[in-house]
């Protein structure tokens, strides 16, 4: 058995009248995250460790934000096409643990759902996905909420 | 034998009147970091890398900053709950690679001493928990000395 | 077989007359990175990732920028010494897989030729080594253009 291993990080502004959606689930909050898809942060930093495990190029190669097909599009249907890929190259998922670093809101009643989601795409048990939140002590972008930053490592294997 | 891999990201903000406390470590500054434990950014990194590889959420959900026991708690406890944990369920350390973000003081002297104390709290070896320290070359908030970062990865192994 | 992971950060400063270097690549760009070496945060990171996975302390320790004999060193002459310290010490490289932030210049359109020249210098397929390459959306010092940051993380094996 092959193991590989694969790093994401992904960032997108807030903005007002946009909808937030993280880990595929919509939050409730006074703002949203601005980008070419929904700008689920936290499932873009996946698929990236993912594709980076892979050798696959990254999530903005396999859905470029100048394809009208992309369009606000859900990023479920790219965590979906990011299995796809990797399973073609004859990978199948170790485990998963990513971070999401956001000042407000409270993020921790949102992840036993994010994980059930995620894991339900990505055909894994929910116990190969971790997810973990963490604020920036209101220093820099992210503690000046001006935005949304995400981490994620990955095990692949062969 | 099944790997995982975990990542941990942790960051606390500089203050007056305050001990300088990484890796366990006690270390000579002009100021410290701020937290409602003794905020050791360190090992807080750390402990989230091996949470979230045996997928056992993160150090706030084990050790809520809400709760009076946790007051100004050294955080080796901490890290020993952690070991604890991750036993329970059956895991053990494979290795941990760490770093430290900091525009000052010198870290690179105290980096033993703190292999030392986590390895022994871990019941490892020193040869498995690396540390490595880096500026933020005066950008961002740990270059202007705002506060500290650190990000840990983790291999652990059933 | 011993799996171990490490991890890199590096960060540098963007400045007026340099040249860019990034993965042993020169990269036609206004600005070029400012540091004692070329500066190739690409290279900085993953070197660290290898280090700190054969706890070999970090880029920092093995050479100095206190050391007049790395002045302005290409990074690739560090990535090649890199190999040979984890090789010396029994263990070769699994895979890896890095990040670049950067604002501008346009990275991607770099990534085969970065792979093709760090993986002659490490001895492993170009397969077994993953670029990607992101914005900050223009928040925080990458996203103003003070500098570019880089991630890396490798899995090493003895
Ligand atoms: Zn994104
Ligand atoms: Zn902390
Ligand atoms: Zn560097």
């Amino acid at each position: 058995m092959k193991i590989r291993v694969g790093f994401g990080y992904d960032v997108h502004r807030l903005a007002d009248n946009r909808e937030l959606w993280l880990g595929g689930v919509k939050i409730d909050h006074t703002q949203g995250l601005m980008g070419h898809s929904d700008a689920d942060v936290l499932i873009h930093a996946i698929c990236d460790a993912l594709l980076g495990a892979a050798n696959l190029r990254d999530i903005g190669f396999h859905f470029p934000d100048t394809a009208g097909e992309y369009k606000d599009i859900d990023s479920k249907i790219l965590l979906a096409r990011t299995l796809e890929v990797i399973t073609e190259k004859g990978y199948r998922i170790g485990n998963i643990d990513a971070t999401i670093c956001a000042e407000r809101p409270k993020i921790n009643p949102h992840i036993p759902q994010m994980q059930k989601v995620m894991a339900g795409i990505l055909e894994i048990s929910e116990e190969d996905i971790s997810i973990k939140a963490t604020t920036s002590e209101k220093m820099g972008f992210v503690g000046r909420e001006e935005g949304f930053a995400a981490y994620a490592v990955a095990l692949i294997e062969k």
